[in-house]
């Protein structure tokens, strides 16, 4: 294969799980290497969540790779399914949505993904894919789940452990990778992304283009990655994310709250750096992890904000935590002049959830007032003007007295 | 109950495998006979085989009861599936069909069931599953596929021994249960009948009624008819099966060849002969049972052909068999005055299907030249105007010497 070809694979399996196959996909880089022609990326949208988080742009990254050497990504927003959503109400995945409402879903998630995705109009085509299921008659879908075997659906690991369970599996949901499959038939797709708890969907897609007399998709399947805590998947309903609209600051300090250990898998999945240059920072003996973090945190938000942001995140963070300097905004909260508990006085700054999680920081020497350690939750506190009140490293309210 | 459900619950249980529910049946009876609602009592038939046998009258024949009652057949012609087949070319119970053909076989079909039915306007509903199969979008579809999980599909006999055996199911044969029930939804049905190897599909209308809104169909299941083998389930391919357009001799003869210990379930499901009677018929201290025999081939014969053609039935299977005398009609068979091998003339004859089972009735002394038993398939033998060829016991052929 050509030299080029080689640094193309390079690139393209960074940071990836599986390449179903590499040999397919040498052959359609090669191929359109020398007829000019576009391979078409698919990679299917959830139009029921449309905010973004890091963990969502480990895929888009590997899709800007792709139109960055020249090749279209086609997306898929998922309409019609979105549209019936799960008809038996089990699942909480599949909400039923109103059209309204997945137009607006899909336009937030494009000005979102647009931060990563190319979207000049010869890299980027988007399809409803209402356009081809809509016409669908009983007699076409008979023939399209005639080309799959129930066995073969029950190895599918999701189902599987569910049989297994015992746990319910509806008939209709043998039918969705039938119709992301159909997807990939539809638009032709020579590659198509998605992490790891879509393999299953996206080989269908593969069989079924190749009854449909089609070569076969290349599937690549990305990580799915782990969240600010290191153990879970990041996801926003556990609260362990980064969110791209999320502020240059506050990016920042998130960035700088992952642990060490998490950083190469970060600088692999998240940014562009050489493998060999990551290797050089996350090896504690030539680079000072602080250092390193520093370095991520950095590229992660200038890939949003650009340099200048990044440069003043770091800034802040530094003056904030490393010196215990306050931040430069501080959210102002007004309150009367009355006593409070101090518990009760970190619910109303809304920087604890409830007055039990008040308490629990507290006792974990948590809560400051004016750089002051709280240690009672009870202790009465008189509001004054200005007074700072901090929970963590980061949560930090300005209280105003109302007269 | 009142006396007279009693009566008719009675009447419709005979013969019967399994009501699901009986209590629901009784209600639907007494709620019909208060009303003077017509029932409507749902059979699918099958487009693909439309040559009926007496295995098939057996249901035929417990609809025509519920017809006797005022009730209303409604009979479902699956031309939709029938038109798609099965799009995996596995399964030889479900080959492609013209709708030309479907309605040719509709047709052959009904000419014959005609024999059993009441065939009155206000006593009989012909529907096709087109009518409203063929409106199904994909969104209907996931609806209806919904309401049942793939382990309650599992359960069904058929798909469980075929699923732990490692044999291939497609997925799109979920579907076609979910068809079936989704006629008795559309037709709304009161009643469904069907052989017992129908009764998972049947049952799945109940359920599908139920999530519609509707009172949930009771599903009465006949037995499956063995054949005249006393063995294998009466069929066409098996050769084991009396037609309902076999003629009148054929047709008591063939009767009269079966076990005595069949003729207490033929009475049952094939007769009208009260199972008091029958149980005297049945009995060999009561009844001869070369008697009960002749009294069942005359009930059944007369059934399609009138009391008139089943006694003259009667008399000449005694001529032939009992008394050794020659039928009334044989057919005649041209021939050459050439000298010709015993099996030979057999075959030329067509009472055999070759050479070889030629050789073998020969062997078996079941071949004769008037009256005399042959022993050697290679005797010459000498054509003779008039001359008989028998094999077996009801395979005649006259000799016509060609000048």
């Amino acid at each position: 294969m050509a030299n080029n070809i080689a640094e193309q694979i390079k690139l393209l399996r960074r940071g990836t799980v599986e390449i179903y196959t590499e040999a397919e996909l040498v052959e359609k880089l090669a191929e359109a290497a020398k007829t000019g022609r576009q391979l078409r990326i698919k990679l299917g949208l959830d139009p029921t969540s449309p905010d973004i988080h890091l963990g969502h742009t480990v895929v888009l990254r590997k899709m800007r790779q792709f139109q960055d050497l020249g090749h279209k990504a086609v997306l898929i927003i998922g309409d019609y399914t979105a549209r019936i959503g799960d008809p038996t109400g089990q699942s909480t995945t599949r909400p039923m949505l109103e059209p309204a409402q997945i137009e607006e879903n899909a336009k937030t998630y494009f000005q979102q993904a647009g931060k990563i995705l190319d979207t000049s109009e010869n890299k980027l085509e988007i399809r409803h894919n209402s356009e081809w299921l809509a016409d669908l008659r009983l007699a076409d879908i008979i023939k399209l789940a005639g080309n799959m075997t129930v066995a073969r659906m029950l190895e599918r690991d999701t189902f599987e452990i569910r049989y297994k369970k015992g746990e319910p599996i509806g008939t209709h949901e043998f039918l969705y990778p039938l119709m992301q499959g159909y997807d990939s038939v539809m638009v032709k797709s020579d590659v198509e992304l998605g992490g790891t708890d879509q393999t299953f969907n996206n080989l269908v897609g593969r069989d079924l283009q190749r009854v449909n007399g089609q070569k076969p998709q290349v599937v690549i399947t990305t990580p799915i990655l782990v969240g600010l805590d290191g153990k879970e998947k990041m996801s926003k309903s556990k609260g362990n994310y980064i969110g791209v609209t999320d502020e240059p600051n506050n990016m920042f300090g998130k960035v700088m709250s992952i642990s060490d250990e998490m950083m190469e898998n970060y600088f692999t999945l998240l940014t562009d750096v050489p493998s060999e240059k990551i290797a050089e920072l996350v090896n504690s003996n030539k680079t000072h992890p602080k250092e390193a973090k520093v370095l991520l945190g950095k590229t992660i938000v200038s890939q949003f904000y650009g340099q200048q942001s990044a440069q003043a995140a770091a800034v802040e963070f530094d003056k904030v935590f490393a010196q215990g300097q306050l931040p430069e905004e501080i959210p102002e909260v007004e309150i009367s002049a009355e006593p409070i508990a101090a518990s009760k006085l970190l619910v109303h700054c809304k920087l604890v959830s409830s007055g039990s999680d008040a308490k629990r920081m507290i006792k974990q020497s948590a809560a400051s007032i004016d750089n002051e350690k709280l240690n009672d939750p009870n202790a009465v506190i008189i509001p004054k003007n200005g007074m700072i009140v901090r929970v963590g490293k980061r949560n930090f309210a300005r209280l105003k007295v109302n007269p």
